[in-house]
């Protein structure tokens, strides 16, 4: 089965809003067998939603729209899809019995634009949205098997409204192909180096029936497998071992995690704890670790040592040393990660100080400079990351180098216990 | 002129990478006074690239494309466009240097795969790319003033190559309109609310050639106002002034600026620095005001106190206060913001406490239950807030809400001095 995803509004193609509905829509689909074939994205604009409708439904069997369907003037979704199927728009007294329990649930006042929204196309099946007052409309293409589904934008409310009641619905309809990604996430090492140490083996993957994709971010490479068919997970599975065999401690992950996702697991099964002492990354490690749920099973804190008063005072670094050595150097980002470990009575610790730019730079410790340490009860390490001029870019390649350096060091002192 | 964006990417129609190239330059084209008109994502597939160059350049007088450069074998974008334009792939000098030197730069060793990326086709103008390997490219169409320009899909390369040379050349190209967007930045009132609250206002907008859109995300709308043509800044501006007044405090910046930047901003004219103690948002408060360069001058640090040792041991909340109250509690927040306050010795202080879910509430104290508290030299504030289920949303809320309320206490503690 081909999909199609159209999200609608100005702020998309204005790029005040980034588009991470039709990336869900992507991911949730492929897990159950359906193929996005493209993505449009098109304007508040009548002509332009009638326009990417037609074309959709050349294509695909199935066309999910995002968007469109607010309270405000702007949004004109429903009423063009309701002329686009030739269907009058009624009051539906169950939809405006859920919004006005909605409102009375958050002792809020209804308003006169609110009641509108419970306005529905006569044609469609409504598709409830507990979490908002927009619903979600699913119209079966007349004389065909075809299906357009309309849904609010807000990320939340469409992620809803799929899982309950579009991907049911889909799963009702057909039996869907059975198909198999695996995801294996490497940090450290580029794109290029990574395809030519497994070249050989890349090179016989097609007459195996398996695909591979390379998808670089900051720091870290994800190497996707993919496979259809009855034997799909067998051959997926098998490659993705050859691969981890083969790519050895560059790999973090085989199962499609995140780095941090990974980091916390492998803390959890270990039964340790971590904590950070952050200069250049100004909370952001503590904010990745702490963006999982059950974080704190793990995680016991962290001190956003900005100033140097806050690294001598709270961290106990040497004031001394900071004078001497400079906030940016070996010595401070030991005492940075071994002040809070003691501090916090962390099993490990993450420090790190440098400079992220655009700005503060010297001849000596330029933009870009960052030294990472890592603490544990018998050991302190320590590395100088050379990074770029990009102080978002330097703030996570930071992270990621400190987190996959903590991951190494977890999976190493396993291994020697 | 119009443009139209396409994304190539097996990864994008996978949802394993979000598009964030197409918003950042349908936000940098609309500043030059060009509009995107659709965006379109589609597979690493000859097919599909040739089928979405045809309907744009029917559509549409530039095509910008990303994605598909790289050196691994998904990657075919320059091949398919060399045959596109019917011009043969030859090895550039130039470019072989170029790449050649960027490799000695980093001290890495060259690979065949990346020897390869010099070959270009004949027919383009090739966009240098100091930030990576892969070049892009400017195809003029032929017999037509139309072009289409490729770049990869890494966003600081296509970045740097969007500002250096693509709109540089379109600025030289032809004389563009004279538009204006203004964005209005409001916080804690929802998008309906807002709407009913400016409605007569509103309604009367299109008459003075001004269009509007609502724009809401976390706890936040975003408000804006456009206009084209020789008196549409004038227009704007009056017309933000009007909002203005009619939303008062709701407002908090009227320059499209985030939420972190206009607190930054706040702090620095004012010459007030702050700290941060957090608990249930986990360093994202000290992330988000890190993540913008110069944050040093108004950031002195943060003590994301996760466990209840670090609140009580680093912060000084009283462990009685802990045990009886709870950690999620009114004394708790209040006295993890003077603890931090005093350590810190930053003019305000902002902490929160709370659960953000999806696990670890109780009968009492529910998911989504956060307070918040700013401390500053003679007043300590706190509230509580209830947000819903969902950790990364209530992660969000949080991080805004005590951002806009720290905001606002400064421009109300300015207003009284």
């Amino acid at each position: 089965m081909q999909a199609e995803v159209i999200t609608i509004g100005d702020e998309l193609l204005l790029g005040q809003t980034i588009d991470t509905n039709s990336a869900w829509m992507g991911e949730h689909l492929a897990l159950s067998g359906i193929t996005v074939k493209r993505i449009v994205s098109i304007a508040d604009d009548a002509a332009e939603i009638v326009s990417a409708l037609d074309d959709a439904l050349t294509r695909s069997d199935l066309v999910l729209v995002t968007g469109g369907l607010g309270p405000t003037r702007d949004d004109i979704t429903k009423a063009v899809l309701a002329e686009y199927f030739k269907t009058p728009l009624i009051m539906n007294e169950d939809v405006l019995r859920n919004i006005t329990e909605w409102f009375n649930g958050k002792g809020l006042t209804m308003l006169e634009v609110n009641r509108q929204q419970a306005r529905m196309p006569a044609a469609c099946e409504v598709l409830d949205n507990p979490q908002g007052t927009a619903q979600g409309m699913w119209f079966n293409v007349p004389d065909s098997n075809r299906v357009v589904v309309s849904m609010p934008g807000v990320p939340y409310e469409m992620k809803g409204i799929m899982r309950e009641q579009v991907i049911p619905r889909l799963q009702d309809r057909r039996v869907l192909p059975i198909l198999c990604h695996r995801t294996i996430l490497t940090q450290g090492i580029g794109e290029s180096y990574l395809s030519e140490l497994v070249k050989d083996w890349e090179e016989g993957l097609a007459d195996k029936g398996v695909s591979i994709a390379y998808l670089p971010a900051t720091g870290q490479v994800r190497v996707r497998l993919s496979a259809v068919g009855e034997k799909a997970r067998e051959c997926v599975d098998q490659e993705v071992g050859v691969f981890q065999t083969m790519a050895g401690n560059w790999v973090i992950s085989d199962n499609d995690e995140t780095l941090a996702f990974a980091l916390g697991r492998e803390l959890q099964t270990q039964g340790l704890t971590c904590a950070t002492a952050e200069s250049c990354t100004g909370g952001a490690i503590a904010g990745s670790l702490t963006s999982q749920a059950g974080s704190s099973a793990y995680f016991l804190g962290s001190v956003v040592a900005y100033s140097n008063e806050v690294k001598s005072q709270v961290l106990g670094v040497n004031q001394e040393d900071l004078k001497k050595m400079g906030p940016v150097s070996d010595t401070v980002v030991r005492q940075m990660a071994e002040g809070v470990r003691r501090l916090t009575g962390a099993d490990y610790a993450i420090a790190t100080t440098g400079i992220a730019g655009p700005d503060g730079g010297t001849e000596s410790v330029p933009v870009g400079t960052v030294w990472v340490s890592i603490a544990s009860s018998n050991q302190t390490w320590s590395k100088c990351l050379q990074l770029g001029q990009h102080r978002g870019r330097n703030i996570s390649r930071a992270v990621s180098e400190a987190q996959a350096w903590l991951f190494r060091i977890l999976r190493q002192d396993k291994s020697l216990r």
